[in-house]
């Protein structure tokens, strides 16, 4: 199967981007893969495999390789005589902005090249976890109760000590603190406020119950992965999730009652069904008092979490093939030529 | 002033976007104007001055125009020898898909071209009904219950008849029926199936109050146009609408009280604050027993609303000028340096 893989992005996730992306090199060898890097200029470019290590983007070694133009249905690389077009399925390997946001999805769609990856709506509401809380009072799924405040207004935090402060639009724990009391509330709101003008600060609950599940839609219906219960400290920092972006050992099923097992899918259904098709996600849940709470989409998970999934070729594969077809509308002329003739002309 | 209109676009909403450019290049005569045409295929061309008549379009004469390519910060000309760059301000007056669903706005994100029009979370949340409706119980903004219908499934109405059935996804009038009672809904849906997948049904108010106000933000207030009772029928039906695309003859200022008045300004400011800054937007209101209720967003309204405005064309110099400078993340490549290192590398 022939497979591109586009990473990079001008994101303050830009590196993981790029050591999930050499994770998946592994994880897919058996297909045929191209990389496209996407540098922080927005310039494509066609990495050979040979050079998918790190240093070749840390050293800038890159802007020797070919570039790449966007067109209908295709990549293409130009040489004085030639053209050679990557028309293959691209997956959407870059976290954080541009890749998840909706721009590279936005982009894919105009060009009518087949993705996988969440798409533009599904995007906006699970790259700013402000629209997240929104999407899920629509959608009636539960989450840990929260409140926005503005870098340009201030505001009282009515929600008890200890909280969680994350900036808005940012994933990987970047920017994020944990605040147990006032005192230390205004360094952890500059230090989210340095990577967006909006933050969000939620319940903060102590060795609070953790699940990851991950799935996605093929031929009509949606695949899980394992369930896994993260081993981690209170939260993992940037660094540790880093790290966890190469992940590509599976992992050890949670031990957890079927009714659990149930609720959680049933949840990650609710979010997943008339949004996120075409996409294989992450959703990391909490369990408080028995109750199921969706803390968080990963639309674009580090390494694609295959980790999670026993027979991740076999994932990639159906997802591509499940994909659908780009639809594009044709136009008729039919008003103006009524109204030209109603005019005579 | 410079000024670049970007219209067309591969929608349904293709050829009153032509009809909304032709008005606006009468509208905004006094500036430098250049026209680029999106096709329904994708492709962008530059089209004089001149040939700007619906005839051009409607016989696919356009297609021997000049071609453009996008690449950082401008479209692009090229001919054998040379190259020539259009670098200014975009209006975005693409109706419709593409252009108000985000695409487009992603698009000249990604390149880095200043626009006027819905950045990508806007467009979401005034293209598709279902979002506007999350958006409007997310910011507390009153407007009508509703309930959402799928084509794959089937599900009774409790809402009471009269109702109205509007594709979630089409604007201008497409699709949309009034439906008097149970006899006339299988062929409402079929007809707004036709369009969408989703439909939105919502209580139909005979005579209802309706009043349209447009607004933007410059130098940092939302500047409001008069407010208008447009005068209409029960609902403009799509060919009325296209007419009403071409509008650019002043308006009377709807006979209403300050309260009144102040009232739809507040809802308006609560729509437009820290969500569709950039863009110059049309908000549809009823008024139902004294209270305001939200109807429509109109994110790239037709032929930019400038019958509400007394100075058109120093709006569109304030809200060009009013623009924010494209931000671009600069990586420095820490995290690989730092892990390198550790390894010895």
């Amino acid at each position: 199967m022939n497979l591109t893989i586009l990473f990079g992005g001008a994101s303050f996730e830009h590196e993981i981007s790029i050591v999930s992306a050499i994770t998946l090199m592994q994880k897919l060898s058996n297909f045929n893969l191209n990389f496209i890097f996407c540098d922080t200029d927005h310039q494509f470019y066609i990495i050979d495999k040979k050079d998918m290590k790190a240093k070749t983007f840390s050293s800038g070694a890159y802007k020797k390789m070919p570039t790449l133009s966007l067109s209908q249905g295709a990549f293409n690389q130009k040489t004085m005589f030639s053209k050679t077009q990557y028309r293959y399925v691209v997956l959407n390997l870059i976290h954080g902005a541009d890749g998840e946001d909706g721009t590279i999805a936005a982009l894919l769609d105009f060009y009518s090249i087949k993705y996988i990856g969440p798409r533009v709506s599904a995007s906006v509401f699970s790259y700013d976890k402000r629209y997240t809380k929104w999407f899920c009072a629509a959608k009636n799924i539960k989450c840990l109760e929260y409140e926005i405040l503005n870098s340009n207004e201030h505001k009282n935090i009515s929600i008890k000590y200890p909280i969680i402060i994350k900036p808005a639009r940012l994933g990987s724990s970047i920017g994020v603190s944990i605040v147990k009391d006032e005192s230390e509330l205004d360094y952890a709101l500059d230090t989210a406020y340095e990577f967006d003008n909006s933050v969000i600060v939620e319940p903060f609950i102590e060795n609070v119950k953790e699940y990851n599940l991950a799935g996605y839609m093929a031929d009509g219906e949606i695949k899980f992965s394992i369930i896994e219960e993260p081993q981690k400290e209170n939260f993992l920092d940037f660094e540790k999730k880093y790290m966890d972006f190469s992940r590509s050992e599976s992992v050890l099923k949670a031990n957890i009652s079927t009714e659990l097992e149930q609720k959680l899918k049933n949840s990650f259904t609710k979010v997943y069904k008339n949004m996120f098709e075409g996409a294989l996600i992450r959703c990391d849940f909490f369990v408080v008092n028995d109750e199921v709470l969706l803390n968080e989409i990963n639309p674009i998970p580090g390494s694609m979490a295959n980790y999670l999934f026993e027979d991740f070729l076999g994932v990639i594969k159906s997802l591509s093939s499940s994909l659908s077809e780009p639809k594009r509308i044709k136009v008729n002329y039919e008003y103006i030529h009524s109204i030209n003739s109603a005019k005579g002309k």
